[in-house]
């Protein structure tokens, strides 16, 4: 079988070519521009390729609601061109197959239950912390929709005692994102995340800030394996200093053996795809497509 | 059909029997004591009523995993006699039916999803405010379970600018639990909630630290439809109060119909099964063990 994937996010545009395994064939990309050009480029890499369904992990927000006449659509994006914009209605007019579509963190979340570092179970939650940051919900063996879809990158954390940073989400200021996205570690230090030094107090910060949001999201949705990909995450000295928060914040309230000592370095983990797991997501909805 | 529900609360027991409507047609309440004694009032409430199959919604924390050689079992509480007891187990040595299994406050989300103020939706988030805070989850159509089960209820927020009591919590001091539930206001104010004026400063406070909770399940979860119950919610002028500050805390972001203007009356609202809730649920959770 031949399932196409298509990993979209808000700067740039993976398509690829793979198979049941979960293993990629081919591979191109290019930059998000105005949709119409960009979804041209789709379309035309996937011309003549006979892929048997394609799934779709898109930034958004974007509707994923069956029932609505805007499944499909991105929503209320800032991204020139993009909003309101008919991103699976467009792809449909050219391929008569079945369409997977979901957010890109759903997708990776996915992926990651389907071929990577959740496999077998039946839930997990994805964090990515780059650009922005962003939660993809598996329970109970599905992917988490609701009235729109989760947005968990914008919950409130309490403040680190020592920063002084207001954050920058032009929404809430000092939430989640606007706290410890990529962004927000280039204004409070004055330098790119990339360029900062393992051991400089970067790096406790951002631990705080996200491993009081995975406590949280622990307490409230009990996940069987919590991912953290997404550029910051290429930080891997965060990883130890997360669980570490994740254990302080919890207390030893939430009694599971998976969150007890050191079975914890197999709880919260970086994603088992590695840069692979939003294409890979991506390929997991256009199989599920098909079934 | 004749369906037995037990709805097993950490002070008190109540014992019905229901029909497939959700109507309760009998019932009794005795005190929660020794699990033994408790467990054989229970049998004594049921034999010879020739139900079909009975459905408990727990207290916890329990085991809800049908794998573990431990599933029924209520697990770490300090109630006297109950850790680690077979509380499903002994139940059916007694009675050879199907039995559903779960927490208090996922049966009361199942109940209210069934015959209540989520009837006919495949989300919804049920808060029961009382002597502690719980928070049952319901999802894509199904009760989430996870790792252990979801314990919403011990979730970090911010501090009220004029708040200064410390929280009740044993484990966190000041998690939701520690500064929302029904003790919280007694010690802080120095009398019980239900003596307190309705226009009293506890109020606004209360909605404070709800309101916050609530607006970060919806952007983790996005339920269809959030459940607000419990001693402390019969405080009705709670609700416009807490509404208003899922409002402010979401500034905008969640573009959902359902949140936006007078829609959110009817998207945060107490249980339309009112204090039937939590047996109704446990009837439901019942009614899905004969399928
Ligand atoms: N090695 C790194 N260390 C720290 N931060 C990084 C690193 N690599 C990328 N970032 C940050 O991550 C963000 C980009 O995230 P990424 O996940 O790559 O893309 P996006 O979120 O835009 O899809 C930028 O803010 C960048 O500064
Ligand atoms: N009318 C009321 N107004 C404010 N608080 C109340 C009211 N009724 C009960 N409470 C508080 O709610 C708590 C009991 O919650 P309840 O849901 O009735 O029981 P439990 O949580 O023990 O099952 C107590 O702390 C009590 O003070
Ligand atoms: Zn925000
Ligand atoms: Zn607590």
């Amino acid at each position: 079988m031949r399932i196409g994937a298509i990993e979209a996010g808000g700067t740039k545009i993976v398509c690829g070519i793979g198979n049941e395994q979960g293993i990629i064939e081919d591979r191109v990309s290019f930059p998000t521009e105005q949709p119409d050009k960009t979804i041209r480029k789709m379309v035309e890499y996937f011309q003549g390729k006979q892929v048997d369904a394609i799934g779709i992990g898109s930034f958004g927000p974007i509707n994923i609601d069956r029932s609505s006449p805007e499944y499909g659509y991105v929503t209320t994006t800032p991204k020139p061109g993009w909003s309101n914009y008919p991103f699976l209605p467009t792809l449909q007019r050219e391929f008569d197959i079945p369409f997977g579509w979901d957010t890109d963190v759903n997708a990776a979340a996915f992926g990651e239950a389907t071929w990577g570092a959740a496999r077998g179970l039946d839930s997990c939650l994805y964090y990515t912390i780059g650009t922005g940051i962003g939660v993809g919900v598996y329970a109970e063996g599905k992917l988490v929709h609701g009235l729109l879809h989760p947005e968990g990158g914008h919950i409130l954390t309490r403040r680190h005692p020592d920063d002084s940073y207001e954050g920058f989400c032009p929404y809430h200021g000092d939430c989640l994102e606007g706290m410890a996205a990529g962004p927000a570690i280039e204004r409070r230090w004055k330098a790119k995340g990339s360029e900062l030094p393992q051991d400089h107090p970067a790096w406790a910060m951002e631990a705080f800030y996200i491993g009081q949001a995975v406590a949280g999201s622990i307490l409230l949705l009990s996940p069987k394996k919590v991912i953290l990909g997404g550029g910051v995450m290429h930080q891997s000295q965060l990883f130890p200093m997360i669980r570490e928060e994740v254990r302080r914040n919890l207390n030893g309230y939430v009694s599971a053996e998976a969150i007890l000592e050191s079975a914890i370095d197999d709880y919260i983990v970086p994603p088992s795809l590695g840069d692979n797991a939003g294409l890979c997501g991506s390929l997991a909805l256009g199989l599920k497509a098909l079934q």
